[in-house]
């Protein structure tokens, strides 16, 4: 399908069906085919509800801005939490088996590298709550790419040695306000980063809680809640970041 | 004096004197006089070594992206610290006084507002290490400004109170690892902010010590550092500061 965002930009997307071990899932492609070249290539990873319009109209935003994007499926063709219940047990199971997340984030990794239009030598990752947990264990895999930026996402690892592997540089974006930012999570991510001397920055957006930059979050709850100005600030932030790493 | 920075950007400089009381000070304007009407002006508050090339750079810097910035003095004219035991006595005096470094500071803001090719509608103010604190410090005041932007400042205050009185935004922009920077003044000035519902926003560069935007921080300390990333960053986070709260 190919959408038009404005006069310049025709942006085409597509649902993509790709493959970890014998799991069947299931992305979505987003370029904008009015550009020729390779381009830098941003791989998008879900929150907790799964790959949702929410994912997908970033990467049409990415494609806007001359990335080739693709949205990573984490959890599997057709598996797509109905409500929050499915949605926490889901991510939890993800979360307690980080190599299983590895292997699943890296699926969508090789996936976008093997995009023609993609200069696999300039890629990146952005994550969205329980996607910017991901980004961050992408990093931690030791996965090649020149960095990862983390949305409202958790920062905890259970494996903090694990630090040692990042080689890519890591953006943190969080609202100072996050009730489900842990503070012992937010000073044990820290020390991983320092002790592993690894590029790292984390801002802290006041008066922003839990999935700021979602409009519908997907739930009712006062801790997570959309904030515009973080939302425009940390899109920002993204941006820099990329017009730094692409360089 | 007139300065040719580039092909395209005439910078005219001038020492400046004014009065804080009957105390003469002598500040710094730079703006480019290839530019014609009013433009957004910038207050620079320099670091505990008094007013020096440093911060008339960075005047010169503001003034070739377009706006009017005027270099407060903070100590007096003449009063120029001979080594980092001066310096650290006048930081100190007036860290110690804050009705003082408020009166001083104002005074500064004033000069710049009164500036014919200001547009008083569109002010913010810059400080570095002490002026990063002083700046603060002018939000505190209640001071009319859009902005204030402190690069590796103590975020410390006698009178958390005064929070309330901010009318401004507030950019803070930190070294992840400066150890100027007490964990516990961190603590308080986060929660002034938020108690205040202050729009507030701190970064945190990982590897950066204090006063990573200084090549040459007039002393040799580990824990004070030039950080090329750190400085580079911080600039554009200003930059998009000023973009958003000037627009």
């Amino acid at each position: 399908m190919t959408t038009v965002l404005s006069s310049r930009a025709a942006i085409h997307t597509e649902t993509v069906e790709y493959k970890q071990g014998d799991t069947m899932l299931e992305g979505y492609l987003a370029y904008d085919d009015s550009i020729s070249g390779k381009r830098p290539g941003i791989l998008v990873v879900h929150q907790w509800l799964g790959l949702t319009d929410y994912e997908k109209h970033r990467a049409e935003q990415l494609a806007a801005l001359g990335y080739v994007a693709f949205c990573a499926d984490i959890y599997g063709k057709g598996v797509r939490p109905k409500d929050v219940n499915e949605a926490g047990a889901l991510a939890g199971k993800y979360k307690s088996d980080r190599a299983l997340l590895r292997a699943r984030v890296n699926a969508g990794l090789d996936m976008l590298k093997k995009n023609e239009f993609v200069d696999t030598s300039r890629v990146a990752a952005i994550g969205y709550c329980f996607g910017g947990t991901t980004v961050i264990e992408l990093a931690r895999s030791g996965a090649e790419l020149n960095g990862v930026v983390s949305f409202h996402g958790g920062l905890d690892s259970p494996t903090p040695a694990d630090g040692k592997n990042i080689k890519c540089k890591v953006l943190a974006l969080a609202g100072a306000d996050d009730p489900f930012q842990k503070p012992d999570d937010l000073t044990a991510f820290e020390s991983e980063m320092r002790d592993n001397k690894v590029d790292w920055q984390i801002v802290f957006y006041g008066g922003a809680v839990h999935a700021f930059t979602q409009p519908d979050p997907g739930f009712s709850n006062p801790g997570a809640k959309y904030n515009e100005k973080a939302d425009k600030r940390s899109w920002q932030a993204m941006k820099d970041f990329f017009a730094e790493i692409f360089n």
